[in-house]
């Protein structure tokens, strides 16, 4: 017998965060593996930070209010959401800029091997920046070499310096072996570096009991910290004396206020920092990681399974929609992806009826279900909703077909 | 005869411009070539950036809020503060990344030069990102050479990749000849990269005319954008289809939504942007960049001299403080630097009478001058405090001696 979302919705020990956010009466937002909804507690910090802290504290808030830790302070409260013990987690700067730290770092740690291993289809900023760094230091330095999902591991040779995926595809949702995937890497002496921009804040994670050397990923998905909020990056503890990025900045040198003219790297993860970090944009992912506070993250993997798995069993008398997420709910994320030839003007449909999903070439509906505010009801309705378009073909009006620029 | 503060403060035709800010009731803050105030307007753009783009329309205000643009809205805005026309600026990152991205730049359009020649005394900063060049590409593709301020032009030559001065100097204020340093380097077929961090907002300047090739600076200083608010940069249109920089982002693609796994850089400027920015940042800087809409830089300029003369003009009753900066208002941003053995404690004694400069090693007073909002009674008034100090010697109790991490 199928279970009534209702009870679900009742049963379940995480419904009490959705009050901790702003989302608009009546919307069904499926959306928040692009851009997390704003917490309230978000909009309370940032008055204080934008009236108090800056307009009257001013300059000395950097040490009254404790600007110049944020990378740190932030950084600490994502490090559990990792699986990471203190001292190896800070924020800063975005997940494209810390991917070329952490790139370059590797390859410097693994002198004599150029080889950088991806994943064809992983998330392009992560693919151009390694491009970059192919094109700024020659072939004979750094070669980017991809192969499909299924390839990885035997690809893994003497010259891979590093393996760099994305835990969860953008595209499809599919999860790596993290665990495999990184013993196979240090099997042939190759380090690892994770994109965890689509894993954080929806899943468990243990970047330290499975010996990753570094990862990175954005504030603003699962995190809820804003649109463009500032991303982060691990750096396992083992290479913190070693490990050196090339982003020599102020604010990651050993003795910052010394205005030495002398670069010397920070201790540990700090060496990680370059510029001055926007504050206002790191308050608000300060304030929207206190969420997370007292959060069980096996109980929001086992929600998310729950509700991504009920998404796809309402909809598989909809042949029409080919699922491109994994069947199994262990190898996928927090999200589904169909695909559909009119899939853009589905998702342009499904929005008029206030459903926000959103759309990835080729013709890839995507939909995000974030177990802090999406409700079983929600996504039984979406679901309904979505139904419905695909019945009445309701999306083949010209104003659904309309491409805008993004989503 | 002396003209009273309040006749000057009476006749100048920016004093309507503080009622735009939000400053304490009784404060004379003397930081905002540090930290510029906060606009009222930001306040409020904050407000409607959070609660409504974010937390109502949510993902769809890329489009409808046209988030997406906002790297070059922004930077649109700031192109008349540099004498720039439109397409040649764009908001992005911090200065010290955008550093990195045009010294790089600068290096592949002079293939065969290595060196870069800056000034002993620029801000740490853009040595330590130059330092970090070096020692990514090793010293025969890329060489920091640094000499005095003095010795600058005359260090140039057929070797110089690129000249990188900060146009105002941080710590005594002393500005460069733009125009002088920019041709020299022009004679030998040097490149220049001007960092306008300390001038940006507080002077006119003319990157067109004086045909500069690339420059950037920060937006929380004289722009008042905000603690660590996003950074600029300008490329002279000449070398906008030859330029590129290393760090191949998502945004920077020619194509972002395409999602193509190969990098394209954009068309003009946009190849200088990588990764997603902070939206709250952007929204705050775009805000505070609205008060410049009506203003004449000459005004803003002019006032900046008298302030600092008037400053400087009151204290030279007070041998014991040294200064630093240049005599001459010509030759001087806008702030006025003092030397004094006790210069810490000083500048603690002053905030705690109210007056808020700040601190540099070694024993360096800074005072700066924002003309939107420092009135001239303030600049007296301060003047007045700070011989009070030093004539009662108050800064020598203890509490004043006592070092924080900032300022």
């Amino acid at each position: 017998m199928r279970i009534e979302s209702v009870a679900l919705d009742n049963a379940d020990p995480l419904a009490t965060y959705r009050e901790a956010f702003d989302l608009p009466q009546g919307l069904i937002y499926l959306d928040g593996n692009s851009l997390g909804a704003l917490p309230r507690a978000v909009r309370d910090t940032l008055s204080k930070t934008v009236e108090v802290e800056w307009g009257q504290d001013l300059i000395k808030s950097w040490n009254t209010h404790d600007w110049i830790n944020l990378p740190e302070s932030v950084g600490e409260k994502i490090a559990p959401l990792l699986g990471a013990e203190s001292g190896q987690v800070i924020c800063t700067d975005s997940t494209s800029i810390n991917l070329f730290k952490l790139i370059v770092a590797a390859l410097q740690l693994r002198p004599g091997r150029r080889k950088i291993l991806s994943q064809v289809d992983n998330f392009p900023t992560d693919l151009y920046m390694a491009q970059g760094i192919e094109a700024l230091l020659g072939a004979d330095r750094a070669q980017l070499v991809t192969v499909s999902a299924e390839e990885i591991t035997a690809s893994i040779d003497a010259e891979t310096a590093l393996v760099m995926l994305t835990h969860v595809n953008f595209r499809d949702g599919q999860i790596h072996d993290m665990a495999g995937v990184t013993r196979a890497a240090h099997e042939h002496g190759a380090l690892v570096l994770w994109d965890l921009s689509h894993s954080t804040g929806a899943m468990p994670l243990a970047l330290d009991a499975l010996e990753v050397d570094f990862a990175t990923g954005c504030g603003y998905k699962y995190l809820n910290g804003g649109p463009g909020a500032p991303a982060y990056i691990y750096v396992n503890r083992g290479h913190q004396d070693e490990a050196v990025q090339p982003l020599f900045g102020w604010m990651g040198h050993a003795d910052a206020f010394s205005f030495s003219p002398d670069y010397q790297p920070a201790e540990g993860v700090w060496r990680f920092v370059t510029g001055t970090p926007s504050v206002i944009a790191m308050q608000a992912l300060s304030a929207a990681l206190d969420l997370f506070a007292g959060i069980d993250l096996e109980q929001v993997r086992q929600k998310s399974e729950v509700l991504t798995t009920r998404f796809i069993d309402s909809l598989v008398d909809c042949p029409e929609l080919e699922l491109i997420s994994p069947a199994a709910a262990a190898a996928r994320g927090s999200q589904v992806s169909f695909r559909h030839p009119q899939g853009y003007a589905i998702v342009q449909a499904l929005a008029a009826a206030g459903v926000i999903g959103d759309y990835r070439d080729p013709g890839i509906l995507r939909f995000g279900f974030s177990p802090l505010y999406t409700s079983f009801t929600e996504a039984e309705e979406a679901a309904r909703l979505l139904r419905d378009i695909l019945t009445s073909q309701s999306y083949l009006e010209p104003a659904f077909q309309v491409r805008q620029t993004v989503t």
